[in-house]
């Protein structure tokens, strides 16, 4: 099974190292990431400026390429220019911090994962529920090797949908299980920071407060935060059908 | 009704001013947007760098503000720190070229109108089914004014759902009225030109080709193609809902 590794961490992450070699026991894996960090890109795509391809030596056996784009960039040319063929499958990760909720929307991870889908490739995301640079992601990508072993048991993975997998940064006797969830769509509490730099001009830095209470067990975010790895269906048909009957009752005449 | 505009092609791009012009004689307007171009940079928001905010006096009379960011950072910061309290809408565009199918994805001009619902308030983004500088923005900009007039009397906008609506760029007597549409999700042609710089490097250039076929009326593509306003519910839950239940009868154990 010919892999295509990514993620938004940047080609020298260690989540993505991690991830690369519990992928050898699968299949060929070439690696195709971004140069440098891409966080919160979401779905962007390059095409003000152009894309710069350098291919590095992975690891030191591997074949891998940084390019100068997005996640999103990075699968696009990997089919299109840079693999013999398209891969059986696209993974995206490991990322450091969760990628739940409406952060699934800002997510370069997902976003890569989501590009395979749209061009027809089976697409997986892995994010770590941790923000330590320090995190065993070799743990996390035992973890995330065995749920890719029992996903590919499902027979419609390319009709249009990824998979969207967080896992929990827990020992894995701790880890209690998976659960298949749907996107918590429960509103961000976020505010900016307003600063003074040192030329006196006012810069505002994005912070998020995590303060939600209740969290609902099948959504994504709540069976993280109950220890469980979370695994969500995504597609990227954004129409919502229900407001679709409400829309024709009104007069647009 | 305090309205808050925005757009991904800057805040000097004449679709803005042209619906900036209409949007007067519905309530007291606010710009917030992005300084520069921001095309296809999808729903990224800014973690990594800060932003800048510079106050612009709009068009002679409005109060406007430049903000070193994306469309998606607009809208957050707009709501968060600049306007003294949350718009009753989000308007964002005209987006200079559609933003149909597989593209809505990409489209910095539809993620502002998703961070808008997302933060509970009605979003709504207007694109023009035109690449041609001197399209006739005050013309769509009627007609958009049109649309929002009518989409007014849907009293479950609020719902975590905002509109997606492509403009034709016709005479207003050849418009052949507005449809309700579903995204189309069909695939996108594209290829990368590879070029050599003057230094002898290879870089990339993303290259799409329309070479579409049939196109189903009932989708946002389709409908535009065939001369009519296409309005869009959009919602944030990326959810699969369908395919849950298929990943239910796997086995995770």
């Amino acid at each position: 099974m010919a892999i295509l590794l990514t993620n938004d961490d940047g080609i020298y992450a260690p989540g993505l190292e991690a991830l690369y070699q519990e992928l050898q026991h699968l299949g060929p894996v070439t690696v195709v990431a971004p140069e440098s960090e891409q966080s919160a890109v979401g779905h962007a795509i390059s095409l003000i400026t152009p894309l710069r391809v350098k291919e590095v030596s992975f690891d030191g056996r591997a074949e891998g390429f940084a390019v100068s784009g997005t996640p999103a960039d990075c699968v696009k040319i990997a089919i299109a220019e840079l693999l013999p063929g398209p891969p059986e499958l696209v993974v995206s990760g490991i990322n450091l911090g969760p990628n739940v909720g409406i952060n699934v929307l800002y997510s370069g991870t997902v976003s890569a994962a989501t590009e395979a889908s749209i061009l027809g490739v089976r697409g997986v995301a892995f994010s770590l529920n941790s923000y330590d640079q320090n995190a065993d992601f070799a743990a996390a990508a035992r973890l995330a090797r065995q749920v890719l072993e029992r996903a590919m048991g499902w027979s419609s993975w390319t009709n249009g949908v990824c998979l969207n997998v967080n896992l929990p940064a827990l020992p894995p006797e701790e880890v209690r299980g998976l659960k298949l969830t749907r996107q918590d769509t429960g509103p961000l509490v976020e505010h900016f920071e307003r600063r003074v730099d040192p030329r006196k001009h006012v810069y505002y830095w994005l912070a998020e407060i995590h303060e939600r209470g209740e969290l609902d067990p099948d959504t994504d975010y709540g069976a993280l935060a109950q220890g469980y790895i979370s695994v969500t269906p995504i597609h990227h048909d954004l129409t919502d059908y229900r407001s679709l009957g409400d829309l024709q009752a009104l007069s647009w005449d």
